[in-house]
């Protein structure tokens, strides 16, 4: 995988939103998840978060966490494309991390689909990982944590074949 | 069911309240909840969010999902049966969610009295469905996602029987 | 029992403290507990919120529920005989419901101390009646409701009696 | 021990972080462990919250507990080993409690590492005590109870000891 896209709310979030009486909103997240994104930076991987309606809160998190973010698209899918075509990538070089109905186009059409634990069980068997953790409690981390390893063991594997040859 | 009126606190929110110092009050409510109401929208389904007192978030939340809305009424019922003469409703075309005992009269007066997982033991023996999920977790979409279920098997079930004759 | 009084942080809220940036602090309180409050009122028994540390979200979520509240006293105990005797009551004619190792002289000293099911282990033995909910997510309603219910009881047995003489 | 030094987010909190719509954030924190860290105080046993990142609502906090504070250090070992030179401890007499991968460097160079039950799985191994408690729901109270409690036993045996002399 060169990139891992994520939706916002759900994943970064616990999909619950504090509500305000001036209107503004409020969103609940992990801080385990910055350790994770900067493991994925490290080792190469792009990320990406992609929403589909327009919350600053979004952007304040993205900013935070210095990770890019796409919001008030139309139809994610579209919107991810274009990241990816940008970065010329495949769709089979593509993830992306889930959690209810309105991620579907992009879960179907990315070569690594995967969900949270609390996902909406409409959602659950388009994904080949689902998460332990439930989003917002540390999911983000989980995925990142394991891309990690993997790779980390690729690396192992490759270094000991190359030490046999 | 023509009319789904739903309460707001412990039904939509988790039956929290967040109480900050210069008095103003936050209560936290579920993302999921939108996408349940969009489908019921779509089936012509009538919503409506009933809740006694006046408070501002109530306001702000419905406004956000696109749901009407009446506030600080005297009596749950009475307001209830205003909004379903208006629509042309008879009792039994009505479907009300609760969570608390001042929630009774409207749950002993429509056709289907629901509550959610987490009601108080007073009000959950004149239910009729008891959601498997807790107010605020996601209870208003699980509810949501039953009566498309079951308007789409109806729907299917019509289908066949117009084939068959 | 004709007074009940209650902690504030533990008791009405689950113990925890939103800190901003701003220094203000919030709290998160059960929206159940107003129903139940209404109950005691309606049997004539007082009710009072009894905290330590002055703290403006003690006196908003007081002021919001109509209970009177004493705030900022050196010694809980002090301040809960002062009430006790204005109201020309004993100490076994008080109940009070605690969570932590500042209550216990409190609890030391009523006819009936209460304490909730998360409340300190080192206060636990003091009280006669531990709830089986959690504070701020109930306990001071499945109090109220315990003490509702019991006077009921109580009335009906004396009618019984009443009617068998 | 003569030094407990603390991480803040997932010990103080439960590694959560509230994002609002301004940029600002907030935290949630746990009432008991004032009362855990008062008993510190009375043993004379000094606190210090030691904090990567820049963040108001650390200074927030340990303010309102009574407790100094180091943030914005690049490295936290590297801070930890200043204040215990400044009071003339030696590693040995030093604890501290932690919860994630940027805690290693101080986990791995005390006298007591400890850390909270829902630490990361990576820094787990390192400690000689995990909390039965989760951070940010009373973990710091826990380990202050923990102190007081051998402590209080110590003296004990002490005393014990004296008198058969």
């Amino acid at each position: 995988m060169r990139l891992v896209a994520f939706d916002f709310d759900g994943v970064f979030t616990d999909n619950k939103v504090y509500v305000f009486q001036d209107g503004s909103e409020a969103v609940c997240c992990s801080r385990a998840d910055g350790l994770g994104l900067e493991k994925l930076k490290r080792l190469g991987i792009e990320t990406i978060i992609i929403s589909t309606e327009v919350n600053p809160v979004v952007g304040v998190r993205s900013k935070r966490l210095g990770i890019r973010c796409v919001q008030g698209c139309d139809d994610k899918k579209t919107a991810l494309q274009s990241v990816a075509q940008e970065l010329g990538l495949r769709w089979d070089q593509v993830a992306f991390v889930g959690n209810d109905i309105n991620d579907l186009s992009c879960l179907l059409a990315v070569g690594l689909p995967m969900v949270v634990r609390d996902a909406h069980p409409d959602v659950v068997q388009t994904a080949l990982y689902q998460s332990q953790t439930a989003g917002g409690q540390g999911a983000v981390r989980e995925i990142c944590d394991l891309f990690a390893d993997v790779l980390k063991e690729n690396a192992a594997s490759r270094t000991r074949q190359a030490m046999k040859t």
